[in-house]
């Protein structure tokens, strides 16, 4: 997995930020598989093949680190499925636009969502900025129920209760979908998109 | 929240196991918030009034603390919703017995079953134990599924990944439910339930 250490003739801007995104998906595949404690610098170092001294040129240590992968773990989510998704005027629509998405990027980010449960573990003004993202993408979301709601298209549910709900089904893709495993991306992306649509719309028969 | 310390002319069997699950809860709720490492022997002793050398008279060693928090979660789910639910025959019944049970124990549950991400922290025996005992549940809500599934009722989804979206869905409810927020446990359970049945289950009309 591990690619050969880049010259510094190379290093643009673009190949200093895909280094930076290639450690923090190493990082985030050590630290879910060892946990946190047990994952040294080393360890990370020899993943993405640098030596320490070169690890350091890209972080500054464990700590500071896991709040990186968050960032780098919303900025993703943000570019890839919230920002888009602003742009689709019709409720439905932009719910089935944030499912496929979500769902479909799964697999990418999937080490990187499990490690939202190391919040604890960052500085108290990190742990506030990371929550605060995350609410944006949830509120996105409880809007779009909202103008469903409007619509008549929304079963008869709470709109905050499902909107956690709906968020949390997603989420949980990344804590029990194996890469390796029988299913494919396409199959679960598909079929957890169905079971929320399936949750949230009103039958129309 | 602490209560005095036992006498030891009260310790019935009965009141050792009670005084077992409050030092689960208690150390749970210490971990959720603080972090593994952050939580010293000391931190939990004093969350139960005991000191220090009482504690170790319930309790060998943080890792062993883990999983006995994580045996008695799955002690209490499976006492509570899975022996139960396997007396049910119909699966339509025996599903919405399964979801209301288990999301209304929830918030008793919450920062238990959060735990479940310190999985790696455990000895790989005892993890082996524990996700074996987290497979069964899922291998009989697998089961209820089937039985829908041949009944008609069941949507068109993959049954395997039905359960795995239930399942998370289900335990989401721990990672977002707030007790001391606006929602009632008795709304969440509600909401939820009807969320994963609407997901599930074929319209009626």
């Amino acid at each position: 997995m591990a690619t050969a250490p880049l010259k510094s003739s190379e290093s643009s801007r673009e190949l200093e930020t895909g280094r930076k995104a290639q450690i923090y998906r190493a990082a985030a595949e050590l630290i879910v598989q060892k946990g946190l404690d047990a994952t040294s610098m080393n360890d990370i170092a020899k993943a993405v093949d640098l030596t320490k001294p070169g690890l350091y040129h890209y972080i500054t240590g464990k700590k500071d680190l896991l709040f990186s992968i968050m960032q780098f773990a919303m900025d993703t989510v943000e570019s890839l499925v919230v920002e888009p998704a602003r742009s689709i005027k019709d409720p439905e629509e932009c719910l089935r636009f944030i499912l496929e998405r979500h769902a479909g990027m799964t697999e990418y980010v999937r080490e990187i969502t499990i490690l939202a449960d190391e919040l604890p573990a960052l500085t108290q003004e990190h742990r506030e900025h990371i929550v605060a993202r995350k609410r944006r993408y949830l509120e996105f979301l409880r809007e779009t129920l909202r103008g469903l709601k409007y619509q008549g298209k929304l079963r008869d549910l709470d709109v905050d209760i499902a909107a956690l709900n709906a968020f949390a089904t997603i989420i949980g893709i990344s804590r029990w979908f194996d890469p390796l495993g029988k299913l494919t991306a396409e199959q679960v992306t598909q079929e957890t998109s169905q079971f929320i649509l399936g949750a949230l719309l009103v039958d129309r028969t």
